[in-house]
């Protein structure tokens, strides 16, 4: 059906109208688009998988006229950036528009709506009536695709593209020399963007980075920031007995590793929530005066979000999310000991493992604070490892724990008065409603691109905020990425 | 190949000698046996394995003139009791032999050695060098087969049947009238063994019944056991947000259901492995003069056991496993939140389980144990519920589980002056060594013979302690299996 789309482009190409209109108007191409996008596997790692999904979108960037480039690695073996340009002679300054086309691993069988690459079109969000969409029907804004990355983040590069179209049909160009950024490893934690600005250094230079990602404010309005957390990522196993034993015929007698970690865990945080680990919030930059305004001047959303959510309170000691993403976190993101439902066994399993990660502010540096977590746990008297215990370190330590660090990478902050961050909220406050804040809670690698290449980054975060990104039945509101496309057509012509 | 299996034992039938020698020259054609036996898949619940688990069995005693007939349920659905006899004219006593056929349930991606019920002769233990056994060679005696229920319990039932073939060929016969019970959802928690006894009581009226169940002393001997410790298996969810969030975007703010979990599991136990729940020791009746002498008089063997499992400390402040298992315990069998490892996502998961098996002794009650581990949750600040929390209930409890009783029995003991105590220790002193206890640590339902029947019980223990019952990697050593049908030949002429 690939044939469709294309006629529907070239017919849409030559009319002269507003983004906006011109959006409306391509719905149901952009949506066919979209939906075989999303059918490609992207999972961060499965390699084949990225290098099809890179594939594909060099042919949606061919099509478009953007001279798409795969920018390799040294030994090529990484995800490519891929590159893309709409050079306007006699331009002023030149930015990069970014997103990722890798995606958050998958559980498929935790997904209740489709499995994750097979998108799926809903009338509403399928835990509050949603239903298959009538086929023969235009799409209505209120439509979900659920999808892998359907938000996270192909809808950054179906949204720039898109705005190129748009932007084409009205018979305009951009404001500044547009270069285009898709990575293929984000969500693995760029392990190798480092080296691929290095090595890509001169065509990658620019006066600044827009990065297009993430959530919009809960309460709705398109959402500018100025910075994003860091993060560092960890995974701590617990062992008890060297196999798993017979609870009855040694319960009381040999230690349960799955109780040590739950202690463990529980001598991290108070009943607030609040880390009370040595050290945890010393590094930490406050915010500014005009980041603190910005803060407080975000609409009120915990309540609504609360009530989405069924969260009769939440941590902090009553603090809005707004502010409280500002500060470092740890979380526990996944726990893992023997079996529980249909398969539990009545065992005193061998091991318990946790999973979690770090959420760094700027002032923190990631293996530092992991490093606090590892000297916490050998504080409450454990043997810290970073591979499983010898028969020998079992025999002599009384408690042991494996401790691996995942990686990570710092926080980034650009100032609200840099000419970058005063465009873009200048064109997004003409186009509609904004929130402006000094950090996402979320993790991008933004600081490579201060260190590598001197670029200030901004972050413009555009679908809706109950997407499900990085868990099971991830999704996209159909209204959502229509006005995403318009948002990113009007950062490509500010002032 | 059954047929060479039959043609032996006919063979080796004519021929009288003792139980130990006739063990020892028929080696070959019960590896055979029991091997097939093993071969049948029997988790507990799985009804149609378990049929046929049954009907493999009833050909086994068919085989030996036992009469055998299954005892089913009102309805029919239960799995059902397999009865035989070996009727004595005269004899003044009536004993039943017990064990059980059904499995616990398997995890097969955990195993390690051979798929569950595909039986796999080893050297030796796979985890110190145990190599494939060589198929033409005579099996020695530190050889093991790895299999579900290749100690708990298809090992009684081969004993018992082979004990009986030992007897017949030595022309012996038993000192009482033996029945033989093989039960097939005691790991299910034998939900309907108290219907099935009540249904049959009249065949199943005896002096007394011995179990053939649970691994020897660790340390090597034999073990006889006066009672067994009950049960109460449980699970418990802690609930976070309706759906799991993206934990850079919401954490510091969303509760965290991991947390909470590990928190409030912290706040069952001191550091000391003492359960602090209220009450929690309450009931306990305490050990007479003649059972802490049956304690204290068994060899040492909690050096060893810490070196085996690779355990530098225990818990219990030093007493001995022995002691401890004479007290009621709790412990976390499983826990699973989101995902740990190569499927780990940057979640505030949406929830986190743990199960749980209490052990009880006598004087506990199950339900009114359990209840007291609901009211600790309760004292946390916990809504508790027992299903899923509607979103009415989730915002508005701060703190809400989910606590649901997976079922469970009281303890049993049988006093050391008891006739059917005094005979079968008298029987297995007699013909090697033995350790006397008054409680296996782990759990059988023969409060139900009690009960029902007015019958003592007392339960024979003869495997390999490191046999991994209840967990992956299950085995018996071929050693302990010879030596397990010698001593139930003893027990089956004993004074």
């Amino acid at each position: 059906m690939r044939w469709i789309v294309v006629l529907l482009l070239l017919a849409a190409a030559p009319a002269a109208a507003a983004p906006r209109d011109w959006v409306e108007a391509n719905r149901a191409a952009l949506l066919e688009e979209y939906l075989a996008f999303l059918a490609i596997p992207n999972v961060a790692g499965d390699r084949e998988d990225i290098r099809r999904t890179a594939a594909h979108i060099v042919g949606m960037m061919e099509r478009r006229g953007l001279s798409p480039r795969r920018l390799e690695s040294e030994d090529g073996s990484a995800p490519p950036l891929i590159y893309g340009e709409w050079a306007i002679p006699g331009a002023e300054r030149t930015y990069v528009l970014y997103a990722h086309y890798d995606g958050q691993p998958v559980t498929p069988e935790a997904w209740r709506v489709t499995p994750p690459f097979e998108p799926r079109l809903l009338t509403g969000p399928a835990d509050s009536g949603g239903r298959p969409a009538p086929s023969e029907e235009p799409p209505l804004d209120d439509w979900r695709i659920y999808a892998r990355s359907a938000s996270d983040d192909k809808a950054g590069v179906m949204a720039i593209l898109a705005a190129v179209d748009a932007l084409r049909a009205e018979g305009r160009q951009p404001s500044f020399n547009l270069k285009i950024v898709f990575e293929g490893e984000e969500e693995a934690g760029s392990p190798n963007l480092q080296g691929l600005l290095r090595r890509h250094r001169t065509l990658l230079q620019s006066d600044g980075w827009i990065i297009v990602d993430g959530p919009a404010y809960a309460s709705g309005p398109r959402q500018l920031t100025l910075g994003v957390r860091g993060i560092a990522t960890g995974e701590l196993t617990v062992y008890g007995p060297v196999r798993p034993l017979h609870s009855g015929h040694y319960g009381n007698w040999a230690p349960n590793p799955a109780m040590m970690l739950a202690e463990l865990l529980a001598s991290m945080k108070d009943d607030e929530g609040r880390v009370i680990i040595d050290g945890f919030y010393d590094d930490v930059v406050p915010l500014s005066a005009a980041e603190q305004a910005a803060v407080a001047a975000a609409p009120a959303q915990d309540e609504a979000l609360r009530a989405e959510l069924g969260l009769a309170r939440t941590e902090g000691g009553g603090e809005t999310l707004t502010l409280l993403i500002n500060r470092p976190s740890l979380g526990i993101t996944g726990l893992t000991s023997a079996d529980t439902g249909a398969a539990a066994r009545n065992v005193i399993p061998a091991e318990a493992t946790a999973s979690f990660d770090l959420r760094l502010v700027l002032g923190n540096d990631p293996r530092r604070q992991f490093d606090r977590v590892a000297a916490h746990v050998r504080a409450q008297g454990y043997e810290l490892l970073d591979r499983e215990p010898t028969m020998e370190e079992r025999r002599r330590f009384p408690r042991i724990a494996r401790l691996t660090y995942g990686g990570g990478y710092p926080a980034e902050r650009t100032r609200l008065d840099r000419p970058l961050a005063r465009s873009v909220r200048a064109a997004l406050e003409a186009d509609g409603p904004l929130v402006v804040l000094p950090s996402l809670g979320g993790s991008l690698p933004l600081y490579l691109l201060r260190q590598e290449l001197h670029a200030p980054t901004v972050v413009v975060s555009l679908w809706n905020h109950d997407n499900n990104q990085h868990a099971e039945d991830e999704n996209i509101r159909l209204g959502h990425l229509w006005d995403g496309i318009k948002a990113v057509a009007a950062v490509m012509t500010m002032e």
